[in-house]
């Protein structure tokens, strides 16, 4: 087992030959690596049979259970996310607003990989396979850092991996597991560096926080979504209804579902009694303030605290406003900048709300549960960020290079 | 005088009014301030002179005084310095790449500022209003915090651009300067996360290690810079000369000088007598590996510590490589990622050195000390980044903005 400084250094020694690898290659590696999974299906689900029966034994929720285990239709998808990656353009590359300057000196700004990847996430073992391919295909190394519930299935995986790399000449350590599961391995992981450009959280917000709070690398923060609609005036009441409970219900455990709703007092009492009725069809409780609790029978009353919870449940609440600037207020400091959405008819208040509204990704009139890399067209995703450093909403390739100047002179000198 | 978290909160109110204000309104209280500064200016020199005075009792070397010191034309020179970032084109409102998706979502990309940024920087009072004026075109709140030596110039600087934005009816908040000059303020600084998106140190290696060390907030690292040339083997040698001697004496307390010489060991015995004739004009000493003491009279053995070290002094590095991969190996181990030359006549040698090179800005056949926002066409620079994240190089008014994703539906639900 390779101890974290000898996991840097493998890392730093594979980054060269990443950075130039060419696309084609990239792609065929990356299309060795679906097969090999596939012809070493078995002892992949061995492996992860071992952590399932632990698991349970450790007396694991069946949903988390059901989120650890593996099976031939999963690994199938495991490598089919792999091939639509291959399938996807190389960000690498490809050179933006070359200009000639008046000494003559032609500068372009060219993107390239970012060089070491670190991920920290928890116990779905297919993030193994999918975060590699992304930051494989834009010419990153990447080092992870898997939970200890999946740590057979993760090893597992990553040796399939190698192994393909290796029969297509690409470094192996082009991947590499750390496999000292323990907190204390971790945290020293989250100080390294010298070895890693960039950290990449994905899991629960306890887990985030943890990383943002010991991380010397630079971290991309993910995933928290408290998020918000607002429900204008003017609004289309079918619309509003249809799209709150989509926002919602349609996956409740998801950063990009609705967990707030804020209303215009003057669309409250018709907007309160319909909502009511369609979110009880999935038994989804209301907190609201007291005018909204007034609207309906059967509302919760609501605390502060609510207004600052990402529930990730059937809770929704619901806050009255006199005006879409007390709107726009409430939201700007209670939502963690991830996705929000205002459902009107007017033009103004539309173009109001996209520009003075704080977040990631902005709605008119639409679910927010499209945050997401793949419904924005970027063929993947490698998390959402809810920061504004480098990246914003949803992370597809791009996210993952970086830029750097090159300049073609003829012997200019200042 | 605030305290730290109060400051925090001033920044916080000022953001969304900053966020939203329009261009135009922004040239108009920049155009303000350049204004208020000239007329304001015998209060500035005023303040200026107990930093001078104080300095001098302190026993500071003369060039660091000099940096300190203010006149009228220098505040002449801040002002004019304003009036050109008034003049650059607004960063902020683009949208860029905007798509309609399959489902008939309209999703954009929306230029934004990043929100308070905050810039710690030591004895040069001009940064005070160089910062401001970048920042604020840019649609962010700064907090500055400044070296304990321009104390009264730096409070006079921010008193005049506060009253100059208070006449603009633009929030005065939109600057704040942290007035206590102490350490530990800096340190509790740089673990306000919680109100600062950004913090940007401008200083020597001393001070942008403290704050990669201690801050929470994501920082941009800037301005270290042990720059390379390459001399290949089919370098123009005219040409080798000429660059090498502008790119390490035009001037030689930048980090875009250039401090180490890689040399192919074909064109040493030509290279180094005529490049050590042109080098002593201005008395540069020369520390060499042995075969570069060889190939001429006075060159200093060099020591390993040689090749890591950034002299910004008149004291070049060379060393004897046999091939363009020993130089790229050598260049990538021991660059700071800033800005790398090759001089060369070879095609397929400038494109692997283009490729290869991991840095900022990569040159063929010019001097490094093109790294600069101006002399890229930016308009203007508040750094250059060495690091990949975000921005990397000369960082211009873009450099100060992150984006978000605005989205056109009409009713659309997952």
């Amino acid at each position: 087992m390779r101890t974290l400084d000898e996991i840097g250094i493998c890392a730093k020694a594979a980054e060269p030959a990443l950075r130039v690898l060419n696309t084609g290659k990239k792609d065929e590696a990356l299309l060795g690596v679906a097969e090999k999974l596939l012809t070493e299906a078995a002892y992949i689900l061995e492996a992860n049979e071992k952590d399932v029966l632990r698991a349970k034994e450790n007396g694991m929720k069946p949903a988390l259970v059901d989120r650890l285990m593996l099976n031939q239709s999963r690994i199938e998808g495991m490598a089919e996310g792999i091939r639509q990656v291959a399938a996807l353009p190389d960000p690498v590359g490809e050179v933006r607003s070359m200009k000639q300057r008046p000494n003559g000196l032609l500068i372009g700004q060219k993107r390239v990989p970012l060089g070491v990847i670190g991920i920290i996430y928890e116990a779905r073992p297919n993030v193994t396979a999918d975060a590699f391919a992304l930051c494989f295909k834009a010419g990153n190394v990447v080092i992870l850092r898997g939970g200890s519930d999946a740590f057979y299935s993760n090893l597992a995986i990553v040796e399939v991996i190698r192994a393909a790399l290796k029969e297509h000449k690409v470094p192996e350590d082009a991947i590499q597991l750390i496999e000292d599961t323990s907190r204390k391995t971790a945290q020293e992981f989250m100080k390294m560096d010298r070895y890693v450009d960039l950290l990449i959280p994905r899991g629960g917000a306890g887990l985030i926080r943890s990383v943002l709070e010991n991380s010397r690398i630079p971290v991309i923060e993910t995933g928290t979504g408290n998020c918000h609609i607002f429900v204008d005036e003017s609004a289309d009441l079918s619309m509003a209804v249809s799209i709150i409970f989509n926002a919602k219900t349609q996956r409740i455990g998801v950063c990009n579902a609705c967990e707030s709703l804020v209303v215009h007092e003057k669309i409250l009492d018709r907007l309160m009694p319909a909502l009511k009725k369609k979110l009880d069809e999935k038994q989804v409780e209301i907190r609201g303030d007291e005018k909204a609790a007034a609207a309906v029978d059967g509302v919760v009353l609501a605390t502060e605290e609510d207004w600052g919870t990402e529930y990730l449940d059937y809770i929704l609440s619901v806050k009255t406003v006199g005006s879409i600037d007390e709107a726009i207020a409430h939201i700007n400091r209670y939502n963690t900048g991830h996705s929000e959405a205002i459902i009107t008819s007017d033009y103004a208040n539309a173009q109001k709300f996209l520009n003075e509204i704080d977040a990631a990704a902005v709605y008119v009139n639409a679910s927010t549960r499209f945050t997401d890399g793949y419904e924005f067209g970027f063929g993947a995703e490698i998390g959402i960020s809810t920061q504004k450093l480098h990246a914003r909403g949803p992370m597809g390739l791009e996210a993952l290079t970086s830029y750097k100047y090159i300049i073609y002179g003829n012997g200019q000198i200042r």
